[in-house]
């Protein structure tokens, strides 16, 4: 990913919501990251305590605790952080000015995902103009984030997003540019549509997360080979019950009841056969052809659905090379509420 | 819950999986409830940790770390385990062998729900058969686990699973009785058809999990009503990019992706007309009619739809009473690997 962005002529800042752990965000910038970014005030506190300070806070953070925290984590961290609404801003600027500190804000723009973001590029020049008067904040670019290029059905539609969410955050920088406003950021997001950063004209930064271990989805997107696929979920086959029917012991507390355009709750690689097609809590309701070897006790390694959330269900990562464990990493920014 | 148990004359053993925290497993051994459940040896670990030492551990344990762990356990708590295969039963046997204890273990009979568990009452009497002649293990009785009655469209049909659930649990217990087998112990679980113990005659204990806290899908099935939900999610409106969507900063990492019968991904009382569609997994989309009045920095309390996968994703538990948090309970057993 660090060539993919060098080649496209940006910065490559990623987001670690992936991993959570201090270890692996190091390992990135030393791969070539400028920085890095986090959904959450309480996650770049913990990556900050371990050195990592060049942080964008890719959330709108609205509360007056996590305002305290954010604004004074930003006296020791270089930090940027979104917003899409006057609220937000004004929350931010009202923090800031009370801590003494001046706070990057970036204007998030609803690139078609229709989650957060600013609706059209008339919204962002208006809460530009609105912020230009506050102490505390300064306008530091733009973000967009196309999360629907999680369901395309091809490579090429994602690339179709790519271009589209490229060509929406330049029609945004003109805009504001044209009321005179520096938006020296364009920052977008996301693994599939980042490989394909060289589409977008324009854009300074990409932030893909799930890149740095694919999973089942990059797969079935066309983003990653399996073979790319570094995180896997050790289990067990705990039953046999029927000739075609096995447990393991990993249910949604361990992969996640997240989907993927492919059917089923994960792949295991050893034996593609294999069709892990229910989970419950604690078990793996899985299926192989009638009378398939596949013993009780027999260890198996699942590739999940989803990457992201299926670390954020354990404590640790155990790091393996070949069949030995040569270290144990902590996930260190996980379960954290603000 | 007990009231229920008590009425219908059987143990109440809760399953600990819902809530993971001694605070809350000790409320309910003195609220009546004969002993606990869990899913994994560590769960049971942290349990005895702290006190509660009467314990059955709902999973066949396999692996020879996990059987070193449960026979020390063994030593200084009283332990059941589940198995349902002869690979299960000869390796708790030469576990505990070796350790020098003797395991209750109850025979894991599938009721229904195309888990695990043993296929008919001659195939439980075929492992009894064998396990008589194995060392460290004792037959202590046998249990079932209708989990389909999740999947259930009303009581009605989740007090027919109850019943049926009851005629074959009843069956396996004539016919290994029938094979001159002492059958002390027999064990079903889930909330909804514990509701309905007194429909499974002979049944001597329940394990439901969920009632302690209640959800979204305990009030579709019509096991619970929606104020009788206890856990909540705090979360605060963060964006309102549209004036019909509402962006909420909880997602997939604190309610998971678990569905329910009821569309959607949680409930939000104070505001019933918020439809929160989904999820990402900083993000709660929710939607609302146009105009309808609610700011950003707004707080909500979101009824999830699986209480068990939701406590699993935090640290700590708030306990609050009316507007004040009287209390932090730790989350003590997630997170566990074995």
């Amino acid at each position: 990913m660090a060539a993919v962005a060098a080649d496209a002529g940006v910065d490559l800042r990623p987001h670690v919501k992936t991993h959570k752990s201090p270890e692996i965000a190091r390992m990135q910038l030393a791969a070539g990251s400028r920085g890095i970014t986090v959904a959450k005030v309480s996650e770049a506190e913990v990556m900050a305590d371990a050195g990592l300070t060049d942080i964008f806070i890719a959330y709108p953070i609205v509360g007056r605790s996590k305002l305290e925290r954010l604004c004074r984590l930003a006296r020791r961290a270089d930090i940027r952080v979104a917003a899409d609404s006057w609220e937000v801003v004004s929350g931010l600027s009202a923090a800031a000015a009370a801590e003494g500190v001046t706070l990057r804000v970036r204007l998030e723009i609803d690139t078609g995902m229709g989650r957060c973001g600013l609706q059209s590029p008339a919204e962002a020049v208006a809460l530009a103009e609105r912020m230009a008067g506050l102490p505390g904040v300064e306008l530091s670019g733009i973000m967009g984030f196309s999360g629907q290029s999680y369901s395309a059905e091809s490579d090429d539609e994602v690339a179709a997003i790519a271009e589209d969410e490229g060509a929406q955050v330049a029609t945004v920088a003109r805009e504001l540019r044209a009321a005179r406003f520096d938006v020296p950021e364009i920052s977008v997001g996301s693994t599939p549509t980042s490989i394909h950063a060289g589409l977008m004209g324009g854009v300074t930064e990409v932030r893909p997360g799930t890149y740095v271990f694919s999973d089942r989805t990059m797969v079935a997107l066309g983003s990653a080979r399996i073979d790319d696929c570094a995180l896997t979920v050790l289990t067990t086959v705990v039953s046999r019950p029927t000739p075609d029917r096995v447990i393991l012991d990993v249910g949604t507390k361990g992969l996640t009841s997240d989907t993927s355009p492919l059917p089923g709750y994960g792949f295991v690689p050893d034996h593609p056969e294999l069709r892990l097609t229910e989970l419950t809590e604690e078990h793996g309701i899985a299926h192989v052809p009638e009378g398939y070897d596949l013993p009780v006790g027999t260890r198996l390694r699942v590739v999940p659905n989803h990457a992201c959330g299926t670390v954020n269900m354990f404590d640790q990562l155990h790091v393996v090379r070949g069949e030995q464990v040569i270290d144990r990493w902590t996930v260190a920014a996980r379960g954290k509420m603000q």
